[in-house]
């Protein structure tokens, strides 16, 4: 299958080594790590494993704070769906960095966009919103340093930055950067340039410049390349990006894990039990085909999806990753071993996430209060 | 020249028999006059001479007010430079209907469209606008019944409703409707969306369907009539709709006045000494090169554009225009004589708009207050 990633569509197992260089990333470097590490006083997991493995214009960002310019970051959920892991993987790096570089975030919601791309009536992208809402607020951001911006409710505030936008981008520029044809309709065209907005909004609010850094699921990156052309032009920074590959689906490692095909993704609340089942049935092992040969010849962790779920989110102790890894490479651990593991780690996290989910629904109005 | 007619471009002599065809509009016959009469107590000269010449739905619209369901007005402006004679005539029957059918009017300023589509800047047409909300204003729509509606400023309230309709058109569609092609910016491709959107904004504000009826220049038509295949299609009333010409600049019968070529149309700003200077000086004139030839052969008042201004807007009384007809047609009135009864009539009219204009500088709050 060929390899084909835009923001609506990732198909087939990406060469994550082909993307950088297809589009113009920089690789994440140790030189980057130590000063990551200086500035923040620990590097991140997600960073030290490579997950986050690429970016751009992270020096200049790094730059400006050292000189006391703080940046913001922007990150986004299109809502269409149930939050389903390969988002909270996002986010928890996102609170990371509002955390350790004490960051406002602007929380972009993509009514619109789900809404213009997906078969859903804007009722049931609404309701999703709501419910997404919960999640992203479950995940801990600081309510202080946190601004929800939604594309419809707030388009009073977007809509004319965006037509600044969209006022450089032709309908060739979109076709060739996102694969549009004639039959795209008009709203999802435009789609780019509200998507661009969160990106120079705050330095119009603040009427200053200020730094600005996205952390995102790698797919988004062409309306990031767009934006960056863009922003100078319009005399804002142009933003910093840090990407992370898709969260694998259970079924293997092509594709992304996605909401719509919910048998294939852990939901932010399915219970301990459709963890259980979802993680025996359908998670993609990198086991043998008999407990003897397994023993005999080992497994392979690094196709094995309940081990990239370890490695990418879940177990943020390296010695302990590093042992379960050859465990299994070695054929001490079996497959069940292994996702039972995978199934604890992701229960507890899941039933602390859903704790948090339910008392979040008193406070959404102090996220939207923009 | 081949002739022409898109919301951004008028060239050539406008054959209106043709574009009835072409646009399937319908000619307005005696019996809606009389069933207009009927309802406003008088019809308007520029509907019994046919400068409102065509329509749709208005048996409909006429239908429901019978009923006891009154319409709304929508009509619009875009902000890109000074009001002319072409604007304010359009909007002195605006303000008829307004009067006569005792309606709401809702006042769209296209600032996004005129920003997307001119080579000015953000701040240009801001400030353009300002100065031509005081122009309709100096018109004299009630203020309790008239709502200014800006595509920026009122965005919240708009986007959230054009995505609705954005998704119903294509490229496709805006490719043939509008003649665009690959090089027109996104914002542009998107815009028919947002002008479609006050004629059921009031519904979707009232929660019931309101009928609506559109007075515009027949150039605006491409998109009420995408916005007429769209909005059943979204549970709302098709907007009526009730057009006129454009008013010929003063160098003839070609194209429409444009206050972008400025020296070819009359301003609202005008001051008497210019008017006069410009009718003088450019009017085109159906008169003979000669005093003696013109006396014994005749002036062509159907050609004459100062003519053209007292048939269309300026004169309103039926028996003095077909007295300076007949004058002007047998030679007895001279085109000097002409041009001076046009002159005075504009600088009257002029100077009472100009009055009102600077009255207005205070009152546009009222009219903002969505």
């Amino acid at each position: 299958m060929k390899n084909q990633v835009t923001p609506w569509e990732v198909k087939g197992e990406v060469d994550y080594g082909k993307l950088i260089k297809e589009f113009g990333l920089e690789k994440i470097d140790k030189k980057l790590l130590e000063r990551i590490k200086k500035n923040a006083g620990e590097v991140h997991f997600m960073l030290r494993r490579g997950v986050f493995f690429a970016h751009r214009d992270m020096n200049w960002l790094l730059d400006e704070y050292e000189k006391g310019n703080k940046f913001f970051l922007y990150t986004g959920c299109g809502p269409s769906g149930p939050i389903h892991l390969g988002h909270l993987q996002t986010w928890y790096f996102t609170k990371w960095l509002q955390d350790k570089f004490d960051c406002e975030l602007w929380f972009q919601f993509t009514d619109d966009e789900k809404f213009l791309f997906k078969d859903k009536s804007y009722k049931e992208i609404q309701d999703w919103m709501y419910e997404n809402m919960l999640d992203i607020i479950a995940v801990g951001f600081n309510p202080k340093k946190t601004h929800f911006l939604i594309d419809t409710k707030h388009a009073g505030l977007i809509y004319p930055e965006a037509i600044k936008v969209a006022k450089k981008i032709t309908f060739s520029m979109v076709k060739s950067s996102f694969g549009f044809n004639e039959s795209n309709n008009i709203g999802e065209i435009f789609f780019t340039s509200v998507q661009a907005v969160p990106a120079f909004l705050p330095s119009v609010l603040e009427k200053k410049e200020i730094p600005c850094l996205i952390p995102h699921a790698v797919d988004q990156d062409p309306h990031f390349r767009l934006t960056r052309d863009i922003l100078p032009k319009l005399g804002h920074y142009r933003p910093a990006s840090i990407q992370c590959p898709f969260l694998p689906p259970l079924t293997g490692n092509e594709g992304k894990m996605s909401s719509s095909e919910s048998a294939k993704a852990i939901l932010s609340t399915d219970n301990e039990k459709t963890v259980a089942a979802k993680i025996n049935k359908y998670a993609f092992s990198g086991g043998k085909d008999t407990i003897e040969e397994h023993r005999k010849k080992g497994g392979n962790p690094d196709i094995d999806v309940s081990f990239q779920y370890l490695r990418m989110m879940l177990e943020d102790n390296d010695e302990k990753l590093a042992e379960i890894y050859r465990d299994y490479k070695s054929g001490k651990m079996l497959t069940s071993e292994l996702k039972q593991i995978t199934i604890e780690k992701l229960n507890f996290a899941l039933k602390r996430h859903q704790q948090e989910r339910e008392k979040a629904r008193k406070q959404i109005d102090k996220f939207i209060s923009i």
